[in-house]
């Protein structure tokens, strides 16, 4: 049987093994895995507090990858072999060869190169949900986004200005404040953040100590989404002061929907943001790539944070 | 100058004093009023801890009213001197004489009493507003009302069983639990209500101590729609269990709401509720009614539990 090397996760490390060549079912693709973006779920999943999804590969990590179409599973019409397509799986994007739903796959843009394409998927996708299906964000107001500098931080300020609001960004590492204003906002430190407001939707990147400034900060009808808590996860609400706002605080996560909320989630990227893309008007920043090899390397520089945008490996 | 006499909140008590008579300005109708509901929020006001907001009378409580038309003020043309209106209010109910904004009123179905008029504006609206509008409650989905046998509470149960959802309700005293069932609810014990789950919404309508179990027994999806803290508005969130089940906790309050928007609820439960009354399929239970003149022990009626339905005074 063809083997392929992947990133694998055994007994809290990250390991390069060979692993058999995946075949693509009904509706699905192979893909040559060029560029597969790291995120904070890989480093929750080697430390063994995230198990993949059931029906993904479970100790192959890996949430978003880019590549060439290798072949086609019975009934795929979507994409041909040979087309430059990205994709958000449940796991098993850190390979040299993965298996992707069509419907969960985009193509990738003329402006966007292997590293680039590699790390869009997921962050894009995150970001678009969270400030819109989640958000409802809408042009004139005013967005925080709290961790401004990682990829879904990157890739919510540029969304949140693009759409019409004004986007503030709070940044942990004053050296990257600079960079991040370019995106857009206006980057600031995390303390005391909520003299900038009030916001009309808050973006959670961080965790729950940011929680009860939060729902301070909100404006009348303010929706705080919640999609990172890496810096703690139980977080204390002044429900009178949310009653008072009439404000909402939402979770959301992507990976453990089903296939139909994912695709729709893509399709909705690919309508209302690859444009955005091509015109250059949206940009992925990465900030360090790495070849599959030096995968444990990149985990580690991914954990220790203080970087602009993504890392990705290079398969 | 006429006077008339009302409930009048002086120093943590409710008196009954003369106030000269209120005029209505352009839009609005003097309404002569029949009955007066009590709210949590009168009690709140009775102890100084929520002030009525600006433009209505700062001293005499009272946000809900029925009665007949006694004058138009300019411009008011919704309805007719004479006719049966019932209104919610920022204030100034529990008033022989109050001034109401026309598009706040609602024609009184023929089949509400005096008594049950007066009782239904506030809670009704509230719980409409809450479910439906803030919640998104759908047929077929089951919705848990936490403190069921109150006038909120036994509104909202009714108001989710005719719009096709199956309903929880938590009710302390046991002796109220058969009749708050014969509204259409499975009710049920506050300890341990989780194992009823899970729910695609909670009405929270007692406070912040069930914060964790409700989100513990949220179902893919759910919504959290808090609308009463008395029991306390402090709350501990697992944001972790939160965004595993894209949930959500939004707060709501109709009493800050700009006339607008009240109105506009209104509309809503003219147009989706009051056919329901008429009908018969919706009740308002009434649990005791008191003369304006004991709006003192009215207050300590309610603020003393364990009842069913609305406490109305009939001024």
């Amino acid at each position: 049987m063809p083997a392929m090397r992947a990133a694998t996760v055994r007994d809290g490390e990250i390991l390069i093994e060979d692993h058999p060549d995946p075949e693509p079912g009904a509706s699905e693709l192979l893909v040559r895995v060029h560029a597969a973006g790291v995120n904070g779920a890989d480093i929750h999943q080697r430390a063994g507090r995230y198990p993949a999804p059931p029906g993904s590969p479970q100790d192959i990590p890996g949430l978003e990858l880019a590549g060439e179409v290798a072949a086609l599973g019975p009934g795929a019409s979507r994409f041909s072999v040979g087309d430059r397509v990205m994709a958000v799986v449940g796991g098993g994007g850190q390979a040299e060869l993965a298996v992707v739903h069509e419907r969960a796959a985009m193509p990738v843009p003329v402006a966007l190169d292997w590293p680039q394409a590699g790390g869009f998927p997921e962050v894009f996708t995150t970001a678009h949900d969270a400030l819109f299906t989640q958000g409802r964000l809408s042009p004139g107001e005013r967005l925080l986004v709290h961790g401004g500098a990682g990829g879904v931080g990157t890739a919510a300020i540029q969304l949140g200005r693009a759409a019409g609001a004004s986007v503030a960004a709070t940044v942990r590492n004053e050296e990257l404040r600079p960079a991040v204003g370019e995106l857009g906002a206006e980057a600031v430190e995390p303390e005391g953040f909520e003299r900038y407001g009030p916001f009309d939707v808050v973006l959670e990147l961080v965790g729950a100590p940011n929680l009860p400034a939060n729902v301070g900060a909100l404006a009348t009808g303010g929706r705080i989404v919640i999609i990172g808590i890496g810096a703690g996860a139980k977080g204390e609400v002044h429900l009178g002061a949310l009653m008072g706002v009439r404000g909402t605080v939402r979770g959301a996560m992507l990976r453990p929907r089903p296939l139909e909320e994912k695709a729709l989630a893509m399709r909705l990227v690919e309508k209302e943001v690859l444009p955005l893309v091509e015109r250059g008007e949206v940009t992925v920043p990465v900030a360090e790539t790495f070849p599959l090899d030096r995968a444990a390397e990149a985990y580690d520089r991914f954990a220790a944070g203080g970087k602009l945008g993504k890392i990705v490996l290079l398969p």
